[in-house]
């Protein structure tokens, strides 16, 4: 497989879970810097022009909770996701949608506005929420979704690292993580994983 | 099952699948203009304030795509997802994630602007660009992922109610759903179906 990439985007909860279940995978790094992800030889793989997209034999996998749950059904012996059980796969699914759709929206605020604003003024706007929604948020994960130890309780899962991923972000967005011991907590003891601790010198956190 | 709703909104996905499945289910309408989604009692089921959310016998499931996918885990018979193939349900959960975490989100900008920035001016500006970013997400979904004649192909899917729902929402975000003839006539075609049909008087769309 083909892992398309960025430092320290979302990108890293694949990257994590890539090497989490000893998947064979190379990495293809973009350089945002230069809009790389826009280019057209990128935009042929993954017409969004975002990272992550995972190039499998069947073809272009992109958005991070289905590169997680493939990566979770395709390496079963990794015990990543409750398969058989309807609820808890629901309950996970549920986190890592949170993450996507109300998270990472939330942190993108404060450098792609653009995306749903133009003009000065207005962006600066959305930055200035952002330590409050980011708040928010985590606020609403320690008190009623994160389980401890790990995300969905005693078993480690496709969440731990896509909740790693972004607690990463939060000193960025002006919230400093102590607020939440469970979740600070969470992202020490995932720095002590083998898989995390091997891919966080590429993306310098 | 109680599944608590309220009408138009991404709530009418789930409505239309707990049909299709034929499941024992009953409804909970929320009054949004008298700001119900946030009264205490609710809060007590979904924390988040927001429809939709599903009371099962084990406990509560928000999120529109963790919501679907249970359905089609716990209705088999039903065959709304690819279960057996780890590449073709990566792709049904990769359209429903763009659909929840991109499209859904720039909707939300319309009427939801103050969850991202404070100020009249800002939140003109978020409106000003929902005709834009949602004629592009249609764009790369009418040219890239809608495979014909239901979004996965041959097979109805999950992927279908949800796209039916968001793209009613096209009118109101200022797009002509018939510059886009493949989400056109999907519209129309899940009209057809029995239990869009069923919903769509209380939905009134």
């Amino acid at each position: 497989m083909i892992f398309y990439l960025a430092p320290r985007t979302v990108a890293v909860a694949p990257h994590i879970t890539l090497e989490e279940v000893g998947a064979d995978y190379e990495t293809r790094v973009l350089d945002f810097s230069t809009g790389e992800q826009r280019s057209d030889i990128y935009l042929g793989i993954n017409p969004k022009g975002r990272v992550p997209a995972l190039v499998t034999d069947k073809g272009v996998i992109t958005e991070t909770p289905a590169i997680l749950l493939y990566l979770a059904q395709r390496y079963p012996e990794a015990d990543l996701a409750p398969w058989k059980d309807a609820f808890q796969l629901a309950k996970l699914q549920e986190f890592n949608a949170y993450l996507c759709a109300t998270v990472h929206v939330a942190h993108a605020h404060r450098v792609r506005g653009e995306r749903w604003a133009d003009g000065e003024n207005a962006l600066e706007a959305m930055q200035r929420k952002v330590p409050h929604t980011m708040r928010a948020c985590f606020q609403l994960i320690a008190d009623d979704f994160f389980q401890g130890p790990w995300v969905m309780g005693q078993s480690y899962s496709l969440a731990d690292p896509y909740l790693f991923t972004i607690s990463n972000w939060l000193e960025g967005d002006g919230v400093d993580i102590r607020d939440f011991p469970n979740i600070a907590d969470h992202n020490r003891r995932m720095r002590e994983r083998a898989a995390v601790a091997k891919i966080l010198p590429f993306h310098d956190i």
